[in-house]
């Protein structure tokens, strides 16, 4: 189990060392048809193969003339031409013109012998065999010249251009049916480690599902790659060694991810150092998180090790992989979408690693503001919260509040929320949200009332759910927009009330039937993450049980077992108690109910939402006092939802 | 060949009348595999399948410990603790532990029984069955509980949203193997007109190749439905309404481009109008271009009819048919890929309709300038060269210099140049492009020397070619610099000598050998444009002979054929002589040769380059100047461009 990192290098140099070794160029061409060819990139120069238009044509509807034939036809002195036929689209005609004669003329039509011009059909007037000429024409009007456009050998696109329906449309108008495109490089792709399990498959106790697998395709076909997965891998030396010689003799590029950590004993290290000659060419990155990063050249090829948690492989796959791939697959230049944004608060980084933060971007105001997800690399929200990251250089300590930063987005089609809702963690919601009536892109970020009310001060939040109860006027919220400074800025929407209590097993073993019952010798409670409403008002309780024992609020939950164990949300409480790891919890009536837990009530407390004035008139809170408001919520919240009311007010602006 | 359009509606009404016939909604669901489901729209909300993390697991490599037992734990006083086995990944332990022990345990490894909290291994050191703690922990450090991430049952991606590798990440993590999307729909695509014949054919006398069907097959791709290109259709009747009638058998929406001007008596219209009820719901669109657009509705099902000009096809299907396509597709927005850019100069519009003005995108001082594309909307070229449109509503008559406007891409990927090359036409440009290190989407537009000029005044142009003689002083070019106020804002860079002559068939049947046997009786010229250089050298050649003569210039062109028949580029020019449209013209040595036709030189003139004076540290201006100057352009420059010579001066600056 000891640490066996090799030299850490920096990125830049990890790009070095692999360019030295791999030359990051396309590997090689093929021809694919026009049908086929959106997104892909062209391999070569193309030249014209015709003259373009192939002849000369008319570009509006109307007769074919000599120019010099209605010089000084006038409204009221028309020239009459002689009408000796038709020159429709498709055909050459059959005859030229004379002076004095005319031919009758479609769009896109053939120009006749003799003619150098188009009358259109608006100035003109045919009468049985005569057309009557009421304004002139100069030489070449209203006609296109065969070859003005293009002619055979132009070049009219260049190698390396990314085919879209406008660079379609000129290969076909000029010739072609295929295109020469670039090869897309062929990824083998693992997943590593004994923990995983393919998703869909049953979970056995100690297992997770496989993320990397199916993110890290989706990551290698956005890079104009073709991915291949070829399974999750054991952590035994045997077992990947001889997967990857496999995927090696059938693939461009190999990646993995997993299995990679210090703690397995180097265990990927030593199979991609034995795969061929020159084996690791990188091991360890001076990347926060993503150290235990592998690279590996194997016979020419190259191998990559990724971390195993999901938002480390994704961020270690954009700042390392992907310019690498997107060279090989043709890009000449490889463009992020990157979105500006600035910080909310200082941030502290990895000290002498460069250091990859994954944010939450929110708009305020036009602008962005990339708010570090919470949570740590391993859980999903994170990736899942995250639209991209920020990428500190190593020579950085700290990112001021307020200063600007570029965010790499994890996919060009991330799509960037257009509601922030910062606060207490609250089930209804979702159900709020799913009675929107064009889709809403909600980011729902639930770090407490507290942290609500801050992300509200610093603007951060349209919306800001909160429960916080002043002990002294024994009030819900309106106190705090004071307390908090928000009463210029924001204001307070009712919401509706949410029913609190003692959450134990059905049974109640341990015989708890009100909060003093907590402090009872062998219980262990589960205790809600300070800035919560729930730990606010579990306190509160607490306090004036100390005051009644005349004993130190701080040496009073010191005595409780698992006072400084936190949940961060309300269903994590209920799951504590029903898979035993707690006796006790304070918790919404509604988890409760859901795990089938016993529940004793303590309080119906208000849960209201703050939101910000100038944003009343965005359009998604104005959908969501509405839907807030409405009869609908309203019905569903008090049939799904035990133990949440609603009333008359739900929905009015109820102070500032 | 009567007009037959009926009512003209705009685009919104066009839309309601469409909305109010056909409902513009998703067509249903299907699950794909998440290996597919990248760019796919989930088609409901995703509840969590699990509780993640699935158990309470280690965020570290360390040693699962009770906290309690690390109170007091020094750097100098360590607390020892008794080792009973490990937890590794994968499984979980087969004990637990008590006070006084611990448990060696892997990142992502299950916390075993009893433990609270991770000690990382950083901050331990392990000697036997002892391990030494060096640093207390609190109870929960470095653990993940379980579900507190997400419980069973938590939404955790909504209907609607598009999936990219970080959705495809948290489906996996919570359990999915395949997602609901929304199927894509089904579009059959016809080209149609007695004109197109498909890329890669043969191409007979009056006929163009195709180029709508492989370009808007494309773009119904990029609106995320399911394009089936079904051929191209004569202008019968009989076969287009049999295509169709078998085409909405078997597809939800069906698309034609062509076949729908008034020229061809509304075929299409008739159609359209007869394949089923209602049918023909919007004749003629209040738009320029676009105005034969035509949408059907056939039992339930929606024809359009576009234009077909590859042009005018595009921006019709992308204010028309993309927005209907994405609904269908499941977008619940349709967000066009947008660019801000001011205009360069005024613009007047289609008066009373809505006008579509296709723009090419110049970047100038970190702004975009939408340069309306020369050329008519008939032209490849006009497509090739514009990255979008300008769309400008039908009660606005002129878009004002300067003007901030928006403008519409073609396509979500579609590159935006990084060089501006506008000026006079020169082939040995794509030598020099071609020899860039790294690719440069150089845009080049050719409007001659004049008209280069007038773009590095308006800032629009990073480089321009030029030629132009000062008949005075009998210099090239750097008198220009003067003329029109260029001096301080750029530069004049040397480029090399080209000869110009005069250009026959091979066999010269006119017998001309000077430029003065082009006013002989019987000899059809072909001119170049006004504001290129090679039309004023010509220009003053025929004043020499004017003076000479005694005659008045005006009177001496009125006697030469075809003086205002004007070719746009060199090439133009040769191929004109060539194909016998005229019998004599003035043009490059380089493409008389190329079409092996008779030369007879006139001048060797030097073309140089005018260059924005803040562009020239621009990386693409630096490179073009580097490979300029250097030998490898200079050789192939002589190998390949007959009468072209570059020496020693070429790619220095020559005067401001």
């Amino acid at each position: 189990m000891a640490k066996i990192f090799h030299t850490l290098v920096s990125i830049e140099d990890a790009l070095k060392i692999v360019k030295g070794k791999v030359p990051l160029k396309p590997l090689g061409e093929e021809y694919v048809d026009l049908f086929e060819a959106w997104g892909r990139i062209l391999s070569r120069d193309m030249l014209s193969g015709i003259d373009s238009p192939p002849f000369d044509r008319s570009e509006v509807d109307g007769y074919a003339v000599l120019a010099a034939d209605t010089f000084g036809a006038e409204e009221d002195n028309p020239v009459a031409l002689t009408l000796i036929g038709s020159s429709e689209v498709g055909t050459m005609p059959d005859k030229g013109i004379v002076s004095g004669e005319c031919m009758r003329i479609a769009t896109g039509a053939p120009i006749p012998k003799g003619a150098d011009s188009v009358v259109m059909i608006e100035y003109t007037k045919e009468v049985d065999k005569k057309v009557y000429v009421f304004r002139p024409v100069v030489p070449g009007e209203n006609v296109s010249q065969a070859g003005s456009d293009y002619v055979i050998g132009d070049i009219f696109l260049r190698q390396g251009t990314l085919l879209t329906g406008r660079e379609v449309a000129s290969l076909a108008a000029l010739g072609y049916s295929k295109a020469p495109v670039f090869k897309k490089p062929k990824v083998a792709l693992f997943s590593s480690g004994n923990e995983l399990v393919a998703p869909g498959k049953p979970l056995d106790p100690g297992k997770i599902y496989d993320a990397n697998g199916p993110a890290i395709y989706s990551m290698i076909k956005e890079c104009g790659c073709e991915p291949h997965f070829m399974g999750i891998l054991p952590d035994t030396f045997e077992k990947i060694y001889h997967s990857l010689e496999m995927a090696l003799n059938s693939h461009d590029i190999v990646i993995t991810s997993g299995s990679t950590s210090a703690g397995l004993g180097d265990l990927m290290y030593k199979v991609l150092d034995s795969l061929g000659s020159p084996g690791v060419v990188v091991h360890g990155l001076k990347v926060k998180p993503g150290k235990p990063t592998i690279i590996a050249v194997v016979n020419g090829k190259l191998v990559f090790g990724l971390p195993g948690f999901p938002v480390s492989a994704s961020m270690i796959f954009t700042v390392l992989v992907k310019p690498i791939l997107m060279k090989m697959a043709g890009f000449d230049r490889v463009e992020f979408r990157k979105v500006n944004a600035i910080v909310p608060y200082k941030l502290s980084t990895g000290r002498g690693r460069r250091t990859l933060i994954p944010v939450s971007l929110i708009e305020s105001g036009g602008k962005y503001i990339a708010y570090p997800t919470p949570g740590s690399s391993g859980t999903v929200s994170t990736l899942n919260y995250s639209e991209g990251f920020i990428d500190v250089p190593e020579n950085v300590e700290f990112v001021e509040e307020n200063e600007a930063v570029e965010v790499k987005l994890f996919s060009d089609k991330i799509s960037i929320p257009d509601l922030a809702f910062i606060g207490s963690h609250c089930p209804a919601i979702d159900l709020l949200l799913s009675l929107f009536k064009d889709r809403c892109t909600a980011k729902i970020i639930n770090i407490g009332s507290i942290g609500g009310l801050y992300a509200i001060k610093r603007r951060e939040a349209d919306i800001c759910g909160t429960h916080l109860l002043d002990e002294n006027r024994m009030e819900y919220n309106l106190p705090f927009m004071e307390r908090f400074s928000l009463k210029d800025i924001a204001v307070l929407v009712k919401g509706y009330k949410r029913r609190q209590g003692i959450i134990t097993l059905k049974d109640n073993p341990k015989n708890i039937f009100s909060v003093e019952d907590i402090l009872k010798e062998g219980v262990q409670i589960v205790n809600r993450n300070k800035g919560s409403g729930t730990r606010t008002y579990f306190d509160y309780i607490l306090k004036q049980i100390a005051e009644r024992r005349n004993e130190d609020f701080s040496s009073l939950v010191k005595r409780i077992r698992g006072y400084t164990y936190e949940a961060k949300t309300h269903s994590a409480v209920a799951l504590a108690v029903l898979q035993g790891r707690a006796d006790v919890g304070i918790g919404l009536e509604y988890y409760a109910r859901k795990y089938d837990l016993n529940f004793i009530p303590l309080v119906d407390e208000e849960y209201d939402f703050v939101i910000l004035k100038d944003r009343l008139e965005k359009s998604h809170v104005k959908e969501f006092i509405k839907v807030l408001s409405s009869e609908e919520f309203k019905t569903k919240l008090s049939e799904s939802f035990q133990g949440y009311y609603a009333d008359s007010n739900t929905g009015k602006i109820i102070g500032s």
